[in-house]
């Protein structure tokens, strides 16, 4: 079989010593944290939108990637020259998931049925490339927003024909994830929101997207897909606000809608800063409603205002995530799925490897720094502490539900004053953390 | 009775023509709109704390205030003091209601008992006042944030004390609201969150705050209080983070815990605006859960991030916020509340009238053009027909539970293509919408 | 002359009453202000950029635009047929001037050659309907941001060879600008920045820079062109950071380099807000070194990190900017440059008429209520006494010079304490100024 | 002498491993790096404002801190219980600097001349401490914020009589730093700005403030202090905006009244980044200028919008400030100043020690990971060769004034286009710079 990278070989761990940018200088796939190896922990996956289809463009200039698999082709024919390419990516990068759009897979059709069939065909490739290096499909999940059909939103359109259209996308793409053993299937919702509110009926378009997951649960009982669902927040960018802008919102509208059951977050980090959170913070709050599934790895700018889907190279934050992710349970169904895009101006080819290096690297510093103050116990040992009130005597008496304002006041008034406060510790606490990053 | 404000009598209407600083341009009190007058539309309030309170400090300043007031009084005989000035102030600006802290209106004892003694002390000077203005408490609320105790928190504190105090506290808050005819009672939970996760359970604090509300919930029926229960988001400052972060997040929460039957929203435009929403966004959603309240009046700077309290002066925003409270009923239990404070510089008594008289004019005009656009009926027209599709034949077949991805599949099938969106024609709203402001 | 809106005539002022989209409520283009028409005020200019070459697309999403003038047309065809368009829609709206980059009204070329050949074309087209209608260049530049041999920047690229491009590309954009009696010529770094400091030497960068546009204006006195030269600030996007940040950054610049005497700022309002200002601080901060030349108006949405150009509709930012326009001895060579594009999901031809009259009106009444505002008096009353004790006594002697540091010791010794403050009274002023908005 | 932390010896170095939290794991005194000790790179201080000062209040909490030394002092009285604790921390840390204003080593008086001999008498004690522990004063400056003199700004006060009690006390200021033998002057300017543009006259304030200026060079020169003058930039907070905004704002203010050759920027983190900038982007601003003078060390937090003045524990950041202090010849005069605070929450004084440990251990870390970047090389020589067409043929005639617009035209039209750019490999650098964090 041909190659597109024939200088590169498949990317080794050399260890945290090595001076070669096409190594891995901390994931060893094989080696055990936890009990687990990283590789099982991690669960890397890479997208196709970004490597295959990302060019360069922005919204004030042209293309830019140097990308020699794609000259002189167009439509399905681009589309079957992509597939190798990237599963030869993927392999030489060694990761055992990848994610896509039906949309960036393969070309929009000039009806549903054409859209169906071009889809199909390509379908059959990643199958092929699939079984022939081991890659497993993470999640799928429908393109519904780049369309002009979809510019008033998908399934919140106030176009019903345009709902009509999405449930058919969604339907075939659940069929093509189910075909590919796809563990799981996403919903981002790029434009189920508004551009203003003057001409918008917030609840009717809410009822609609409600209705619309309704039946996603519903079909895929019917075909007896069993992968996860996911929904993905982002607060705005494409449109002024959307409906799933944090997890917090997300959770409400599930439960609104008695969804919860079906539905774990997507969360992703540059959508959690646009939303003004860490995203450690989007993490235990999904966490603690059990609804942490997986996570879209990147960064944003913090300086900038919009989603730039950086490689995240910060461990600090790839601590973070880890220990939360730890800290739940690890991820089960989903995985640490790299939705992050090379610079503009990183042209080569061998820009998508650096950067996912770094990428795989970054979440490997973080879990093995996760792991290690796991292992240390006072970062665990000192929040466990701060709560001992409330495992004895008063603060027991109060969360088994024997206390009530007039039993509180009454102690209140007898003892004057409540206990001093500890000191909160935090400088300490980041000393702590950063022993270990 | 003496007046410390000899200079100023009670503010008149004028007329958009007057010059006169001192008078309304735009309120007239009892003008009807919508067949309502605006008093009882606007159901305006004046609050204690920053009116009477507030000095002018700052983070890098010491107190500006002009107050003569104050001079030389300090502890229960300063608030004593206050108490009939501010009715004054009230009774010139011809407000109706008014709402405060337990801890603003009174000074903090040694003890929870003297701090009990001082709130009654001042709580029948203020029934004396209300009595003789027929001035009314829209809502009451404990401060649960100045005090050192309440550091880490008061009902989410890792201290169980610090929450059994709260519950004391609370209940004493709630008695005297009852007592003093509150129409409501509000809790803004200013450090109900954390400063770092490092140190933080998240859920176990939020099963804490839930349990808490809902003894206020269990002890409201036991005294016979019928007034609303508000809850206010704040996404962060003085905190990092507030679990109350937004209109969403507090619905999120009050549905786990099965509180939202017995809560509606506060929403403070400078409060949405920090969380990264506008306010008439915030009114959306909790309009559209049944959960709106009512409002805490002020704005902020969108070019700063923190909380600057300033006064309403932009007639569109109001304008947002009077058809937004209009389209869900109107403001019930809750009113236009002054949340706001003046600026450091603005250092004589004065500037309080002019504050407010500001404030009161632009929801005034907020008022009148949101009927004037309500009665003009092209905008709701448009919002209407533009989701016309919905009405009839597919959409309402999808609305009714009529169609599944496998229906609506073959239809779009057989059409191939989804019927073409319309214009959302933004800049021609934005355009009507500004015929009336 | 064929036309492509039929239905739209000549828009006319019918006044505020009136209820016709089509028409202007505040703009009265022969109304004299301040003893000068409105047209010769505001001087309004349409932009062939977003105008003719907006097609709706953004980052997630293909065009929307219904253009049919565009139909089955590309290259050099299709940019001749857009020229009469353009000039159509700006005689409707009675637009006095226009502005254009080099590419937008023409095509890329293989070759630099052809670029200009392509190039002469339409600006003869140009010529030829500036002669027809009577309305004039504002402004000419050259897009130097969108090709991909810019993706480092122009004069600021790493490249040499793409300096001598770009220096290519101004000279002939400079004749054809002088051609075609262009009253100014502009400059904005769209890619003049760095997108990681990892990577760049800034200082060579601003050298560079600083020799690009020295040679512009060797290059304009060469060949006679006497226009305003401007520089337009905007801190970020597309690059993560561009030099030209904000007024004070492109000040600095200008002043380090020997740059001041020969440009004035061209300022957008977007630009202002994206780098944390308001647009008002920017034109005090312009008009404070003499350098306030043109306004590119728009706003963005506060709420949104990215430049959304959408048209201004508030009448208090516009009236602040003609306020301080006004008190800068107004836009001479400059003029109100609609730097702004219709909404994605505004796809109609019809909604660049309502979008270029809603943003019309709006300064127009921002004139209208800055004129009054000056003949008040109010406003500009209090802030000259609130300087008084610099007209006379000891600050006058300070501001000529006499005072030392010794000579204030001394007289503070005396004195103790500085005579008491007065209020800033900021909600009297913006009441005050809310009178006329 | 007696001491207030029995239990804290003098903190040593004790390597990575360590996990003592009372002990430096990176910062090693006399370790030489690039030849000199680390103890002469870094050049810490600490400051006596947050360390003796801050009590831990907010805009929503009062007083917080547990101090023993305060307890049951004010006045002078306090303030002379201070300095030898001061000192005793700052000896513990090893801190061989520190810095203050006026009206925090000494209390405000009721007169000038009281606060002047309150001053002294503190002074006194200052230069005994001095004396007796070798630490030296890294700069003083005038508190010209927190009186409510001030509200208004200080040299650009509206109110003359502020100016000139301001100019008295930096007269008194510079003396006592003379006497102290302090090595620079700052100036921060507060309230340097204004509230609201509608009472603010921008040029003539900026004209006041660039006499107050010319008038303390002018002074220093009389008295013969040589120490260096730096001025520090911050674009709001308490103020809507401050004059100093950023680096390139105070460079021009600079430039414009010629005062560029007598002041240095005193930058700090987290005003870099309310700004919108990155600290390295200042600092790469300054250097460029000639003016990179001193650094506040500290950090805010990008999530939110106020001055938060944490201790800075990102690594990365560290390495970026060192790689841009070492590139630029390094803190001469300036040193890395602790204007940091420990977290309201943590109360106890041990945080004071927990919190500097953690602070200078970080910039231990960014100096040696910034020397260890530069003895690698390869980042250095990546950028020098991006810029590699600079330094000889076209590029180098560019630099060297031969080319014009004509020249490079006539170049280009025969090339056609520029050669192909170079990839920016900003993936790669990341991973490179990450190799060492």
């Amino acid at each position: 079989m041909s190659t597109h990278f024939p200088d590169i070989s498949r990317i080794a761990y050399e260890g945290p010593q090595s001076k070669n940018p096409l190594a891995f200088k901390h994931y060893n796939p094989d080696e055990l944290v936890e009990g687990k190896t990283m590789r099982d922990h991690l669960r890397f996956s890479i997208v196709y939108w970004h490597t295959m289809c990302g060019q360069g463009g922005d919204m004030f200039g042209e293309a830019t990637a140097i990308r020699p698999w794609d000259a002189g082709k167009t439509g399905i024919e681009q589309a079957k020259a992509r597939v190798p390419v990237f599963f030869e990516i993927a392999e030489k990068l060694g990761m055992p998931y990848y994610a896509f759009h039906d949309r960036d897979v393969a070309p929009h059709g000039k009806t549903l049925r054409e859209s169906n069939e071009y889809l199909d065909t390509i379908v059959a490739l990643l199958k092929e490339q699939q079984q022939r290096t081991g890659i497993k499909l993470l999640w799928g999940t429908a393109q519904l927003f780049v369309h002009k059909r979809f510019m008033n939103g998908a399934a919140t359109s106030p176009n019903a024909e345009v709902f009509a259209f999405a449930a058919a996308q969604v339907k075939k793409a659940l069929e093509v994830t189910h075909e590919l053993g796809g563990e799981g299937y996403t919903f981002w919702g790029g434009r189920e929101g508004y551009m203003t509110l003057w001409n918008t009926d917030m609840k009717r378009e809410l009822d609609h997207l409600a209705r619309f997951l309704h039946m996603a649960v519903d079909y895929a009982k019917e075909i007896g897909f069993k992968g996860q669902f996911y929904i993905e927040p982002k607060p705005k960018e494409p449109t002024k606000h959307q409906y799933d802008s944090d997890a917090a919102a997300c959770l409400n509208f599930l439960r609104e809608y008695d969804l919860l059951p079906h539905f774990k977050l997507n969360l992703e980090t540059n959508h959690a800063t646009l939303a003004g959170h860490s995203m450690q913070h989007e993490m235990e709050v999904a966490g603690a409603a059990g609804a942490l599934g997986s996570l879209d790895a990147n960064t944003g700018d913090l300086l900038l205002g919009w989603d730039t889907d950086q490689f995240l190279t910060d461990a600090s934050v790839a601590t973070q995530m880890m220990l939360s992710a730890l800290k739940h349970g690890g991820l089960t169904t989903g995985g640490v799925n790299f939705d992050a895009k090379v610079r503009r101006e990183s042209i080569d080819p061998e820009d998508l490897f650096f950067a996912h290096i770094g990428g795989m690297d970054t979440f490997a510093r973080g879990l093995k720094n996760a792991a290690a103050i796991r292992a240390d116990g006072r970062l665990g040992e000192f929040v466990q502490q701060r709560y001992a009130s409330w495992d004895t005597g008063l603060g027991a008496s109060i969360e088994q539900g024997k206390e009530t304002f007039a039993s509180l006041e009454k102690l209140m008034l007898e003892k004057g004053e409540a206990a001093p406060n500890t000191s909160g510790r935090q400088e300490y606490l980041e000393n702590l953390v950063n022993e270990f990053v």
